[in-house]
């Protein structure tokens, strides 16, 4: 017997006839000796229609009184689980965060999770009740309700599986683990059976949307064991999904790289002739940062003639607004020649914690795009990944040449 | 500077526009330098679309998870309205039922208030905020959510103006206030200044929809001094409503009767031919209690040759179903003759305190009636309400002429 957390997101929940299947998936695992505890999303589209409601008529709705709202999304569809589980004759109880209580700081739209009581969890558990909560959700020391932001469920559920130390967190989701590639780009990609948290991490945070980042980290820092799976495979042909490990598989030949990541949704901004001195790419980004647009890439090579050239994307929708400050307030505070910018690129990366131990990956990436044409604008790497930052019209070519050159498409030895 | 519960129902509420001017009513309330409570009910059509959506996924929800689904409706509302405060500039904050904390019974679907907890509350009245409270629900002592049933939140409202002493507990609905009957049957109906606590409650039980007949007993119990007002009512034009008080008027002139109240959603059924004997009554309301079918009027004649006719009337809804069970269970348990019904009948009453000090009233009733040749079927009086069911096609008639027979139509003196 096992104890397990299931986290089902938005369009698992999105209708009663998926909520019924939901309640089915759960019951198999329940007939198995499991006990369960099942974290839920909103249906699909609910928090945007309850946030537009808000805007309709707020402009700039209060964000305590947001979050009273939008946590209404959850709170329906862990009463509708329950009934379905119910229907079919399980025990079954439902819990918003506040009554659980997953007890977080008091960032609105935002919060951090602090702590979760688990022993109201427990009792149930014990009491052989399938467990239903509310993701996205918690309550402050004060008793106000927040929200954890956007894709919030799945850190919800990471953060039910450490307290309560569970076996398994099972992300159900509407792909059926994690791939290679993206397969719409690259139909040869390969779904795989295992992959490191490190590498998770990178994928998650270069655009692969299948885990939000901040769950990842969460399950890094305590060492909750995740599995990514689908929630539309039907009964009898469900798949493992992807398991993603802390250890460094070491009983066979490990791939080098595991995938190729990319993301269309970045914009480049280049600051041209500013003085090479320290602290120039404080004054640079500081009001970048004071204006809430995160910064991805940030590169600054070596200069000449006292002065050099500074670049760093941001994501596409804040382009126009990075731009106005680095014209308005930057350029003629550091005294730079021009502002360059450029919203057409991409970024396009392979990740692999093999390339440790293999120094020539680099290389060989660089040597494929070259034989395609394909110009390379920024370079950015970690110990597990690299990056380069490509003209969008490159993006799928540049996505399948790497795929192919590192025998992504081969089953692993 | 008083304390003020005021509460608004769905149609209050219905869409950003209404809500914006629920949130100008508070404010200039407010600027008068009075504290306020609001108690809001769901947008309208909200708790419906969220029964239909249990009901599509459960024949039968079960009742706890319906609760908790069902409070999202005005969790959302509460926000909406803190939020449209906080736009015009006053210090506003929402709560649940949890958050207050309105503690109930666990009878799911229609808990009963059992304590309100003011502390919180209270503060954030001395800090000169508006406090934003959840109607139709509450928190068990287990922490479950709760609801009051179906027009919970006039209670709510009620209740903490009970539980907070408040001066006045205000009802804006979508009429100005309590009629002497109403006006679409009667142009000439003239609105109440004031009614008696016992009126108020006659009129409410005999289907006069402006409030919900637990709000008014609860009010009754605690001494809850209520005024009901209309939302609708644009700046500068406001009337006072109707208020609702404890002591008759002893400064003037009392009218004999205050309004003519009616009900169409009604239905008779009669059992032929039952024993005369002690417990006939029990054994044929027994099974219809046993079926949660409320009963209204209950007539029994004095009997002949050892039988007698029992009769009462349902809900209109309920006819088909007390009557199979009249049939399939009372008739041959009894040893009943036969069973009649008859569902297009109506009730109409005429309420009025004065009715104690003029005995000649039920009398002068039954006569203006008969010259109409409006044949009486039923008659079920109180000590201050006199009550007859007649055909339906009759009910407009039979309220006009009792209208002008009790001279409602002219202003009191």
């Amino acid at each position: 017997m096992a104890l397990i957390v299931q986290k089902y997101g938005g369009t698992s929940m999105g209708s009663p006839d998926r909520i019924r299947n939901v309640a089915r998936r759960v019951a198999r695992w329940k007939a198995q000796g499991h006990q369960l505890v099942v974290v839920v999303s909103a249906m699909s589209g609910e928090t945007n229609r309850l946030i537009a409601l808000a805007k309709d008529l707020s402009p700039q709705p209060d964000p305590r009184e947001l979050d009273v709202m939008i946590s209404t999304g959850e709170q329906v569809t862990i009463a509708l689980l329950a009934m379905a589980l119910k229907d079919i004759g399980l025990k079954a109880k439902s819990y918003t965060g506040a009554q659980v209580k997953v007890l977080t700081d008091s960032t609105f739209n935002k919060a951090r999770i602090l702590d979760i009581d688990e022993a109201n969890m427990r009792r149930d558990l014990d009491d052989d009740t399938v467990v239903i909560v509310a993701g996205f959700q918690g309550v402050d020391e004060h008793g106000n309700i927040t929200t954890l932001g956007r894709g919030g469920s799945d850190t919800s559920g990471v953060a039910l599986a450490a307290a309560l130390k569970a076996d398994e967190c099972q992300i159900y989701t509407d792909v059926d683990g994690v791939y290679t590639t993206d397969p719409r780009i690259v139909p040869e990609a390969r779904k795989l059976e295992r992959i490191t948290f490190e590498e998770m991490l990178e994928l998650a945070s270069l655009g692969s949307k299948v885990l939000q980042i901040r769950s990842v980290e969460f399950a890094g820092k305590y060492q909750v064991k995740l599995r990514v799976l689908s929630s539309f495979e039907e009964e009898g042909k469900e798949t493992n999904g992807t398991l993603i490990t802390f250890e460094e598989d070491t009983t066979m030949e490990q791939p080098i790289i595991s995938g190729i990541a990319f993301n269309r949704d970045e914009a480049k901004l280049t600051v041209l002739g500013v003085p090479d001195r320290p602290g120039i790419a404080y004054q640079i980004l500081g009001p970048i940062a004071d204006s809430n647009i995160d910064v991805d890439m940030i590169i600054q090579n070596v200069g000449h003639d006292g002065t050099t050239d500074f670049s760093f994307t941001v994501n596409r929708g804040e382009f126009a607004r990075a731009k106005k400050i680095l014209e308005e307030q930057i350029k003629p505070h550091v005294g730079a020649r021009a502002i360059e910018g450029d919203n057409k690129i991409c970024k396009v990366s392979a990740v692999g914690v093999g390339m440790r131990s293999h120094p020539g990956v680099a290389s060989q990436m660089f040597r494929a795009l070259a034989e395609e044409g394909i110009n390379i604008q920024m370079i950015s790497t970690s110990e597990i990944k690299i990056s380069v930052v490509v003209d969008e019209k490159y993006l799928e070519l540049a996505v399948r040449v790497l795929h192919k050159t590192f025998e992504l498409d081969q089953a692993a030895a």
